[in-house]
């Protein structure tokens, strides 16, 4: 047993600040029992008859949807799951982790969705027990159902899960369950660069505060991976006849999938960084449009200053202060001046805007 | 058959978000046989006897250039393909891939090119299928033949091609897909560089966002390399008899060049980065010099304006203030303090051009 | 013996700035004896017959709790520990070793503790002493147990502690020791995380100061688990009858996991640094936003001050100055024109805010 | 037949934007005859016996300096070398390039010289063709001889050299090909340093210009280095006869030296986009400056605006007006207040220069 | 006979720009003589006897302290060390460097210091020269020892030195000057981190140019650690019965502690650019504060310049200009209105500090 993650409380808050999918339909089981010439796929409503073998030599995948209690203990009765594994698939925000225990190879990961409504990433709890021919996979939730793909696949006779050992069908498991990741990556990545857009054509403020925040999402979902990735390393290191050498070649293909999502993780972190420059850099660009208008403004008012403060002074003799056209031609040039200023900084393309 | 992608559709603008190339042209059969000693090519025009060896132990590549749905039907039918293989041929926007089934490996990937006119990538799906003594390579577009370099290849006796088994073509082939991508990034990096220019010379907006563009088509292109990247590494560790190990090596290579393309993108993301900031520094250098000018003008005037002040008060005794030349020395100050200002800040070196 | 760190009291600055934790208690020593089947624990007020195994082939793990000179060397007589090992158990400040020596594997390395009230880094020194059957521990501080997990899994007899050797234990503290890198680096990244919502909501110059400091923990803690990772990295290749092969391959979990809490920490460090910039641009932000207030308030009374001007010079024919309403059209204008001015500020967007 | 580079013409100026060394000077041939015991240098002026052994069991290198293609040619023919490689060897602007052919290992890579004068660097074709006991080399260039050191070690009769097989000499001259690197990055990064210097002293526009084509000419030298790694592991990896295992471990030091050479270029390259920072910056704080002044001056002026406009009002009652002295203090108040600002400024240290 | 380094002049500046220690003392001789059982050290003033074993099968370590030619080539000729190898002891910056020459391992690297009082890195050539039971240590400096702690070592019986064949000792060389860098690095660390708090509370121009002297100083001391990284894997992969296969295991150690330098010079590198950025951003908010109190200063006075304005229009009917108090409230109002503005700033915290 190993003995990691002794304070769990404390660290779910660390690990999953992203929402975790309420449970509210009830339990579901599956029981898919195959072998290379044969499938049966069940839906249980009890556990009466579970462990059975209706075909010789076959392999039982048993799929509980759902986090009823009494269920889940039940089955780890039947299957003599050691009660701090039970444990184990009861909790919450546990650091992703995997056991060998009795024969049993375990592992507790997370499967990602993202919420194309919330915009939101959501995250659920998912456990498998791998025996010799029995794999138990608990998923959280009972809404959703990660594996259909799977499940689809064992009834192809010519698909490959149903030509192999449980330890094929435990690497499809976890392969369906790295591809989430990558799925959530890549709906991040469209979205960031869909603000990149926004950014370029129209700075806002919430499209820089909804950055800040991918960019957030993007760090707590590489703390996701980066587990994972060890995780999959260390059971591609193990040992155990549960494990067939040929399994862990693929084992090696999904370790490659979830250093492509963590690569592109980092890449769409940077992104979004420099992205949070660009916004910056546009705000900065804008704002120094508007000083620059201002202090053009500024500018061409100075010289009339001067010239009312010319006239304006109390000298007993004033050239053209008793003519009568004076105070026309003087306003005239007050205001041609400017007028010539303007012309003069539009000739030098001071007008143009640069961002 | 590995159960990625289930959602093509959702993937594909992710992944190609490059125009994919239309297809107008008819489907093209060319069909190379070969051996040592002699080598024979065809333009098929029909699927009569397509299948038949006119050399005895012989290689024969069939390679269909365009999308026609019946003949790639027919033809699957003939060299008996699985169907799923026929599907993912006939798909659009799947990441990379392999598959080996029923004694066949299946490769699906991506041509790149560069399009000079329009300045756009292009991507062409291929897919390979090697057997024992057959290659079956299927072009999206029959408007490009991508592998006519390989098809002179053959022409020439003492090549390495047909002095080694099919594998050796099936390399030669993957190598040439991925030396498109070198050549794309290389002529990204031109275009890069060219910009850099422009932007020193002449800031102009329009450069501003092409970069940001070859940016994103860069971050693209790595996105379709890293998958090609762990494809090779994982046919590398394939433990197939149609793979010979002095082959592998050769993989190698290609596995090698690959990863140059990869970090030479990279290094074009980091640049274009950097000339963005360029880009930015410089537009800040021209507004602050358009600042300096406003500020300068604006404080020359500064003093004329206090001067004006100063003898536009209403005091009952002021200095010559009843002198005929008052007015006029009084004015000459006026003109006289900004042109010396000038002269200063001219001497300063502040009219120097920073950028 | 290895020969480094002579100029101990020199490295024990850099190394350990954070607070090392006082020592205020008595040395407390518990002893804990175990096979597959039983588990004794004992707390000992003395150090008599502390070296007698009441069981057979049974492991014990002596844990000595405090710094109290006299108790350490008498222990070290009654197990025959090296002198300079004892040197290295009551040094401070050393960098992590290890060392082989008489048959002994020797490791001196550092709990670190994050301190919720003073949110300081706390360190420990902690060195392990591996023999056959028997390891002792030696915690600098009396007031903290590190290990109270460890004894609580020894109790348990299904735990894989109880069923392997001392080297396994030996594994389980080192776990022990690294988790609490990690855990400090989340406490880290969790103030990291909110003071970022602070700085975009509320940028305060302690904010600055808090980030800058927090930077400086990450690569001093950095400096800490640097040189863990390669001892334990060390430890794997050594070839010492004392350690198993099947505990190397927990203590590569135990490297990936300390490679994880590096990758953390830098991406933390990289975090505190954007948010160093996100700091400094949304200050200048609001500096500028002043600015603009600023060049707005003295752009819209240029206007004024020019009519003003006009109007104050001293032509002896000048219109409208004799009319009775000429003094209050004019004042009207000089009202309006700012305020059309600033309506038309309003219009172009140029108050609203940016950050 | 390694079948790259199909557009040479296009990739040249990709590669290859240095001068390539014009070829003006005659083709030189050097033949060197060596055994452990002996070893004879000739400058042959004709190819008559050129391919004949005058020691027994010795190795002979032929260094043909020059790029005069009958000459090529007709050594060609008299060592039995394939058109492709003679193809290659005449080319210009390839990518660095290996090939096994007819038991021969072909090299195809670049010196690079930086020319001390123009301050550009140049670079130079060499082509390798490595036999049992014979090596040809062809350097494009007459003019420079770049395996000079190589003719001296060889007269050296303890050199390794001469008691090793010719595929150690290939590996010697491979080491002075990427030495040449080293050394190019070494005088671009003394260049880089000096420029610092320049920056950090006097930050002139010519400097940054320098600068920016520095950072591209390391670019431009990475994307040559690259492919000389990955060529060299290919070699490494290569199982041919004529190299032996011994060499390949000096071949390892190679690839050390151009793995080190590579991060250097990549230090360099960081460093230059540093430098652009500094440059930009040290600008912005010169500029700064100067508004700063501009806008001190501004300032200090508009009290005495202020007390001009008092002064100036058209009131019937007001003080000192009638006083005598009153224009005088007035005045005097007026330079007063200005001065006492710049007192107050200078006191705040508003006059330090931060740069 | 490696051929590298054959301009040694030129790299010399460039590898070691360091003040090279200047050697002022005599040269001194130290003989070392031990088996497990015994140790003799001598200090020998003349080369008599010098290679004679008093002990038997006893291994000699003779570290040659200065860099006086004679005694160098006597022991040579004693030693019968090859001419090449007496050229490279006593040359000048050359290359970290290790050569297999006549059943002899030779080593040529570099001592680091940094010496508190002109807080500048000094460098010490040392050459190290290993056969099977004498190892020649050759120090360019006779000022320093840098040996010391080994020799102390050498009379501790308990030691592994002392155990183990010449290897180990070498071992323990290497380890000891490689433990120089990482002293180093933490010295300059420490300047670093002192540095920043200066930025911090004062920036001051020559913190800003000490930081660019650091980190060029970084840059350079990578460039030492580099070379020798890969010098060491050199040897831990060099097949000579000199090296036990388990000292190997210790020199990868070395390794691993020359990475970690490594790292921590980059970590230091990156932090000196950080702080670089620091330094300049609080500057600019320096004179950003400045810029705005003086944009204040401008600000406030305008409405008071256009009060002044109206009231110094020429209209015949201007309200209040015939009022006795007129003046008064006129010219209450040109100050009460800037002390309002004032005060609102200030409520509108415009004039906090933001660095």
């Amino acid at each position: 047993m190993k003995h990691k993650n002794t304070s769990k409380k404390n660290t779910r808050k660390i690990l999953n600040p992203f929402e975790f999918i309420k449970n509210e339909s009830d339990t579901k089981i599956y029981k898919y029992e195959y072998t290379t010439e044969h499938a049966i796929t069940e839906e249980k409503n009890n556990l009466e008859k579970i462990n059975e073998h209706k075909l010789t030599n076959s392999i039982v995948w048993l799929n509980i949807d759902g986090s009823d209690k009494n269920i889940i203990k039940k089955i780890a009765t039947i299957y003599n799951i050691h009660d701090l594994l039970i444990e184990d698939i009861l909790s919450h925000g546990q650091r992703p982790k995997y056991d060998e225990v009795n024969e049993v190879i375990f592992t507790l990961l997370y499967m990602l969705y993202y919420n194309d409504d919330t915009k939101e990433i959501e995250i659920e709890q998912i456990s498998i027990v791998l025996t010799k021919s029995t794999i138990l996979t608990f998923q959280e939730n009972a809404d959703k159902d990660v594996f259909k793909n799977i499940s689809t696949l064992l009834k192809n006779k010519a698909g490959k899960i149903r030509n192999r050992n449980a330890d094929y069908l435990f690497y499809a498991l976890l392969d369906t369950i790295v591809n989430s990741y990558y799925q959530v990556i890549e709906k991040l990545g469209i979205e960031i660069e869909n603000l990149e857009t926004t950014i370029i054509e129209n700075p806002r403020q919430d499209a820089f505060k909804r950055i800040n925040q991918l960019r957030k999402e993007l760090i707590l979902l590489k703390r996701n991976t980066v587990p994972v990735r060890d995780l999959i390393a260390s059971i591609m290191r193990m040992e155990n006849e549960l494990l067939e050498e040929r399994t862990k070649k693929y084992l090696k293909d999904v370790y490659d999938q979830i250093m492509q999502a963590n690569e592109l993780a980092e890449n769409y972190r940077e992104f979004t960084m420099s992205l949070q420059d660009l916004y910056l850099n546009t705000v900065n660009l804008k704002m120094n449009e508007i000083m620059k208008t201002l202090a053009i403004l500024t500018a061409v008012m100075a010289p009339a200053t001067v010239i009312g403060g010319i006239f304006g002074m109390n000298f007993e003799k004033m050239p053209i202060i008793h003519n009568n056209l004076g105070f026309l031609i003087t306003v005239g040039l007050m205001i041609l001046i400017p007028i010539f200023m303007l012309w003069w900084f539009f000739y030098r393309g001071w007008f143009k805007k640069e961002y």
